[in-house]
């Protein structure tokens, strides 16, 4: 049950914002596996006045379609979550077809016992949902 | 000082958000002891595409009613968190009337260090406000 | 790669804001040796209903300016995080003249494999952005 936040700058139309989220899901699924209802995104348009990032960072231009995501879930090993991220890359440069440079992405780690949803099911001998993959 | 996030469809009368408010500061109360004026929540109001969630989950309907909580707080114990989750889930199906179904709430811990107001006293001995009960 | 969250109640003129973000920044760059390009923000505006606080905390009262602040970033030493609540306090008492009272910040700390930006170099040695200082 992870959260994800989105950020970026208002006016973007509906498809564009689906094909970000849509882009997101696809990894977390495909790298996490994830059950594709295990789905939840919050996405925050913001004033550009409200959305605050250097024009260039690390010496690369980034664009007003700069776009930050933070992803909160239990822990997972380091190599997954480079995988995901590069999966979220990916997939953010296929469709909506966003450029790498105007990528930020973090993650946030809890403990499982730290998520609640009604009828969630927990595999007492692995502490993760019984329906989620082991990869 | 825990910091309090929902994020919800956009719409609701001010009654309803109130209440929601009001139920989840009364778990705090109630489950962690913290003095009534040790409250503060934001309420993010979303357009549908922008709360993104799938409307089934582990086989259960969620309604555009559905609520995610995020709670952020120092280290507490697993059966102070669980408590705690199960009395937010009660104040909320009690007032304003939300289903079980409709909830999904994570905590995010930091420690002590990690919180700064101005006049915060820290109790040394156990490195928790003074004022709050040791429950 | 810090991730900074401003809440604030709706209403401000831009030059309150962009007062607000600087002030911040300034500390970070002080106090973390933080690159100047390394400025990410966001502000969440919102209604009176929806930004919800005690108007007294530990007997001290807050007005309608009282700000949120989380600052997300890699784990520091304490006295750093200290440091930097104090440096960001005393900024925003300068400019654009808060009062202390009416600042409430938190941090939370993650691993430096949790993040992601194109083109980010680690120092390998460190740990950190190989751009960024040791204090």
């Amino acid at each position: 049950m992870p959260l994800i936040q989105v950020w970026m700058r208002k006016g973007k139309p509906s498809a564009y914002k689906a094909a970000i989220s849509e882009s997101i899901h696809q990894a977390m699924m495909s790298v996490m596996k994830l059950p594709g209802d295990d789905y939840f995104q919050v996405t925050h348009e913001l004033e550009e006045e409200n959305y605050i990032f250097d024009p260039n960072y690390f010496g690369m231009p980034r664009s007003p379609d700069f776009l930050m995501i933070r992803l909160s879930f239990n822990a997972r090993p380091a190599a997954m979550k480079q995988a995901l991220f590069e999966a979220i890359a990916d997939n953010l440069v296929a469709s909506p077809g966003l450029r790498r440079e105007d990528l930020g992405m973090s993650i946030v780690e809890t403990t499982f016992e730290n998520w609640w949803a009604h009828g969630r099911r927990v595999d007492n001998d692995t502490g993760t949902d019984s329906r989620i993959g082991k990869a």
